[in-house]
C-alpha cells in the first residue's frame, strides 16, 4: 500500500478529542474541519515543568532520497505515547511547492504519519497562504514606497526584499518588474523565492509572542538608501499591517498521528538558508502541555541540529534532553562511495568507508553535551549483516544504536528506540554552547567549520569579507550564524561525502537577516527557488468525482 | 462607531448553531474556527423546491466610495429573518488586495454586517489563497513545459495565462520572467492579475460539482501554438492536479450576519472582467435550505445584473424572483452632474438630471420580465426633499420605492423593504432572455449595448473583429459573453453619466475564457491588477500585543 492509502484508510479521533489528550478543552482551540485545530491558547504562557523532557531527532548526510526522518519521528512519539508516556511530536509543516514537483510529501511514511496527510500536504490551515500574503504585501508597500515620495531615499537597485510563492517556479527566479511606463511601477531586477524561504517563516518560527512578531518584523531590512543606510519595515510604518497578516498563522497547529498521538505541525523554514525547525511556540507548546515532546530539525546536525542548537534553542530557552540520529545502511553506503542506483545491494566495504559519517555526527551532538542514540531505520534491502556492522561500530564509540521498523511497524517498530530515548533523557548534562554571540562573524563561522563540520576554516570572499566588516559597524555582529549549504556533505560540495576533513568552506556572500536575527552566510549555489521536473508529480495525480486523491505520493 | 468597533463588540453564534437554524448537522459542515465552517453536503445534491424565493441585488451606477449594496442586502436578509423567513444570504467573499490598498472591506457596514468581519476580509477560510497557488501552479506547470520538451510547440509568445496574488502591486502588472540563463527558464513577457481577475475565481464560480470544475478547468486555454492553434490544460494534462488544489475551496462558506441570520460568503470574481456573481454552489445551497435566498451581483445592472441573468442563471437553473436596485441621492445627484466633493449638499436639480440613470436601470431589469423593487438607500447628508424626489420619479415609473436604514438600523431599517420583496416575488413572472447562445459573437455584443446600455452598437477593432471571426471557427460562438466595462457609466466612458443614449461602445479586444465558458470582450482601459494609493490603508493598522486590530476599516 502506498502512503496516502494507508492514510486514507485510517480513521482519526475528532480533534477535540486530540486536544482534550493534553489538557486542551474546546475553547482552546479553533477547529479546522474535524481534524485540524489551531491552538489559540496563548502559547507564551506558562514555564514548562523542567521535569519535561525535549528530544531532538537528526540524522547523518542523507542521500536525495532522504532516510525517513520524519518516519523514525512520528513512530518514537507513537512508541512513547504507548509507554505511557505523555507525548507531543512538534515537527514542520510542509512546503506545497515540492508537493507538486518530485513525489514526496513531508508527513512521514507507511505506519508512522501524521493525518490527515493530504490536508497537511496541500493547504492545510493556512499558515504558507498568510506566509506567501504577507511577504508579498510588504514587497507591494515597498515597490509603491519608490513609486510615490520615496522620503527615505531607498534605492530601487538596493532593495533585497523578494516575493515569494509556494510554488517550484524556476521561471520566477529572475525577474524584471515595474515595466509598462511611468505609472506602472519603478523597472527593476528582482525576483520570487519558494515561501518556505521568507525571513517571514524564519520570524514566525522564533517569535515567542504577538508583540515579539512585530519587533521582529520592525527589524527587517528590506534594502538600502543610495547612502546604504539600511532601510526597515520599522522605518517605512509596515510592521502593523505585515503582523495583522499573521496573526493567526503563528497560532501552532494540532493533528494527530495514526496512532492518535498529538502532532504539532506548525512552521517550515529552509534548513539550508533558514534555520530549518519547527516553531518556537509549537516546541513551547508541547513542553508546556506534555511529558515528553519529540521535535526535528532540518537534514543532519550540521545543518539542522546546528542551528537548533545555536539558533532555536536560545529563543526556547530549553536545550535537548536527548537527541537521535536517523542513520540508514542506504545513506551510509551512499557516504562510502556506493553509486546511487546501487544502494539497494549489499556493500560491506562502502558502508564502512561510509561509517565515519555516522561517527562524526555522533561526536557533533556530544560536543554540544547532550546524550545520543542512534536510530539505524530499517529498509527492506537492508541485509543483517550490514546492520550488524553500523551497530557495533556505533557500540565501540560507546554510543547507544537501536534497529527502528518504523515505516513497516509504527510505534511498534520504535519502542526499542523509545525505552533508550527515555533512559538517555534523564541522564544529567551541562549544554555546552558551540559559540557566543559577542564573538566576530568570522569567529562564529570557523567554530561551526572546525567543530561541526571537521574542516579547516571559513575562507570569506571579498564581498563577505566587507560586508562581515559592514554589518559588525551597523551593530548587527552580535547575532548569530545561519550557514546556507548543502545538506549532502558535511562540506560545502556536495560531492566530498563520508567524513571529509581538510577542507575550507567558501563564504559567497552574507544576507542580513534582521528580524529573523541571524545573518546567512551563502555557501556553494543555494538555490532558494526550487524547479520542476521533466515529469513533476502534479501529471500523476487524479481526482474522482466524489474528490477522492489519487497518485499525491 | 466604526464597522470595525461595532463588529469587535457584537456577539456571534457558535457556526454550528448558525448550520442548525438551516437544517445543517455536524456532519454537514467543517468548521473554521468557531464561527466560520465550509458546507462539506454535497451542493449539487437536492432539487431546489420551485417555492423558494431567490432575490438579486444590484444598483445604479455608482459613485466611486460605493452606494452600500451590501449593506442593504444584509439588512435585507436580516429583515427578511424578521418577518419570520427562513433566510440565507448568499454573497461575494472580499479580496484582500484592496483591503491593504483603499479603506474599505465588502463585508456590509454598520449595523447590517456580516461576521466575523476581520477573519472574512482578510483569509477567511483560504479559497482566495487556494485560487492563487492552483493558478500560479498551472503557470509554472506552463513555464516548465515550454521549458521541456515542449511537444505540443506551446509559442512562449502566445501564452495567455498569467500569474495572480491577491494583492493590490501595480509593479507587477507588467513583468519578464525567466532570466537568468538556459537553466532559469524560457525568458517572456508576461505579468500578474489580481485572483479575483483569475479564470479560475470564475471557474471555481460557476461549476455545479468536483466534475465539472475539473471539465472546465481541462477546457481552460492557456495559450497557442506556433501554428496558432489553441492548447488547453486538458491537452497538458495538468486538470487533476490544478483540481485538487481547489476541492476544498468549492465547498461554500457559512458566516452569520450580525443579527444571526446565515450568510454564505462564497467566490468573489470581478464584476468587470468576469461575471462578478457569487458561486453557483452557495446559491444553490441558499435555495436549497432557505425559503429566502437574497444575492447579489457586482456593481449595476449593466455590469452584474446582466452577467447574472445571461451567464450565472443559465448555470444556476433559476432566475431571481424578485430584484432590488440599490440607488442613493449622493449617486443619482453625482450622475446628475454634482462634484465629487460636494456630494453632501442638497441639490434637487443635480438630483433630477441624475434620475434617468436609475430609471434605466429599472427598465433594464424590466426588460428581463422581472419585478423590481428600489431600495433608496439613506445617508445622513439626505435631505427630505431628495428622498421624496426620487420616490415619486420611481412611483411615476409604475415602481415601488422604498428608503432604507440599513447601515444606522440593520434589518428594523430594511423591513418595509423586505414587504415590498416578499410581495414583488410572489408575482407570476416570465424570464425574457437578452440573447441566445447561437446569435453570432457581435449580436450578442450589440443586444447588450442597445437593450442594457441603451447606446447604439458594438465595434469592434480590427483585432476584435479578427478574433470574433477565429473565435466562431473554433466553435467558441456560442458562449455567452462578458463585456469588461467601466462601472461608473452605462456606456465604457466613466464621465459619460446618468443615461446616455448616443454612444457606441468600442470593443478593443476579445479574450477566450472557455473554462469559464463565455468570451470577454474588452472596452475602454481595465485594470486586472488594481494599484496601491499614496497611503495605503496598510500603514494605518494597528495590532497589540493581544491581537486585537484598530483602524482595518
Amino acid at each position: 500500500m502506498t502512503d496516502l492509502e494507508i492514510a486514507q484508510q485510517a480513521t482519526m479521533k475528532p480533534i477535540k478529542d486530540i486536544a482534550a489528550q493534553i489538557g486542551l478543552g474546546e475553547d482552546d482551540i479553533e477547529p479546522y474541519g474535524k481534524y485540524k485545530a489551531k491552538i489559540s491558547t496563548k502559547f507564551e504562557h506558562g514555564t514548562p515543568d523542567p521535569n519535561h523532557k525535549l528530544i531532538l531527532v537528526t540524522s547523518i548526510n542523507p542521500t536525495p532520497a532522504g532516510e525517513g526522518k520524519s518516519t523514525v519521528l512520528v513512530g518514537l512519539g507513537d512508541a512513547l505515547s504507548s509507554l505511557d508516556k505523555k507525548t507531543i511530536i512538534a515537527i514542520r509543516e510542509p512546503s506545497m511547492g515540492p508537493v507538486m514537483g518530485m513525489k514526496g510529501g513531508a508527513t512521514g511514511g507507511g505506519y508512522s504519519q501524521v493525518m490527515p496527510m493530504e490536508d497537511i500536504n496541500l493547504h492545510f490551515t493556512g499558515d504558507m497562504s498568510a506566509l506567501t500574503s504577507a511577504n508579498n504585501t510588504l514587497a507591494a508597500l515597498i515597490d509603491n514606497y519608490i513609486q510615490r515620495d520615496n522620503e527615505l531615499d531607498l534605492d530601487p537597485k538596493r532593495i533585497i526584499w523578494k516575493r515569494v510563492l509556494d510554488i517550484n517556479d524556476r521561471a520566477l527566479r529572475n525577474t524584471i518588474t515595474g515595466l509598462g511606463g511611468i505609472s506602472q511601477g519603478v523597472p527593476r531586477e528582482t525576483g520570487f523565492d519558494i515561501t518556505a524561504a521568507s525571513e517571514l517563516m524564519a520570524i514566525l518560527c522564533l517569535a515567542t509572542s504577538i508583540a515579539d512578531l512585530k519587533t521582529r518584523i520592525s527589524r527587517i531590512v528590506v534594502g538600502y538608501s543610495s547612502k546604504r543606510e539600511p532601510i526597515t519595515v520599522g522605518q517605512l510604518g509596515f510592521e502593523d499591517a505585515i503582523t495583522i497578516l499573521l496573526k493567526d498563522a503563528i497560532k501552532p497547529n494540532l493533528a494527530q498521528t495514526l496512532a492518535h498521538t498529538p502532532a504539532i505541525i506548525h512552521g517550515g523554514p529552509f534548513a539550508n538558508i533558514a534555520h530549518g525547525c519547527n516553531s518556537v511556540a509549537a516546541t513551547m507548546t508541547g513542553l508546556n502541555l506534555a511529558d515528553y515532546t519529540v521535535t526535528e530539525s532540518g537534514f543532519g546536525s550540521d545543518l539542522g541540529a546546528e542551528k537548533f542548537l545555536d539558533i532555536k534553542a536560545p529563543q526556547l530557552g530549553k536545550t535537548p534532553n536527548a537527541v537521535v540520529i536517523v542513520a540508514t545502511v542506504r545513506a551510509l553506503k551512499y557516504n562510502g562511495g556506493q553509486a546511487k542506483d546501487a544502494l539497494q545491494e549489499e556493500n560491506l566495504d562502502a558502508l564502512k568507508t561510509g561509517m565515519p559519517n555516522l561517527l562524526r555526527h555522533i561526536a557533533n551532538i556530544k560536543r554540544y553535551g547532550l546524550p545520543v542514540v542512534v536510530a539505524i531505520n530499517h529498509f527492506v534491502s537492508d541485509t543483517q549483516a550490514e546492520l550488524d556492522l553500523i551497530k557495533k561500530a556505533v557500540e565501540a564509540d560507546d554510543t547507544t544504536a537501536v534497529i527502528t521498523d518504523s515505516w513497516a511497524k509504527g510505534g511498534e517498530g520504535t519502542v526499542a528506540l523509545a525505552e533508550e530515548v527515555i533512559k538517555a533523557a534523564d541522564t544529567d548534562t551541562t549544554f555546552n554552547k558551540l559559540y557566543d554571540n559577542k564573538d566576530s562573524i568570522e569567529d562564529k563561522l570557523n567554530a561551526v567549520v572546525t567543530n561541526v563540520y571537521g574542516g579547516r576554516k571559513a575562507i570569506l570572499s571579498k564581498k563577505a569579507a566587507r560586508q562581515a566588516k559592514q554589518f559588525t559597524d551597523l551593530g548587527w555582529g552580535n547575532l548569530p550564524i545561519c550557514i546556507a549549504k548543502t545538506q549532502y556533505s558535511l562540506s560545502d560540495d556536495p560531492k566530498l561525502l563520508g567524513a571529509p576533513t581538510d577542507f575550507d568552506i567558501d563564504v559567497r556572500e552574507l544576507v542580513p537577516k534582521i528580524g529573523a536575527g541571524f545573518i546567512v552566510a551563502l555557501t556553494g549555489n543555494i538555490l532558494t527557488m526550487p524547479g520542476l521536473p521533466k515529469v513533476p508529480a502534479a501529471v500523476n495525480m487524479h481526482i474522482d468525482d466524489d474528490g477522492k486523491i489519487e497518485g499525491l505520493f
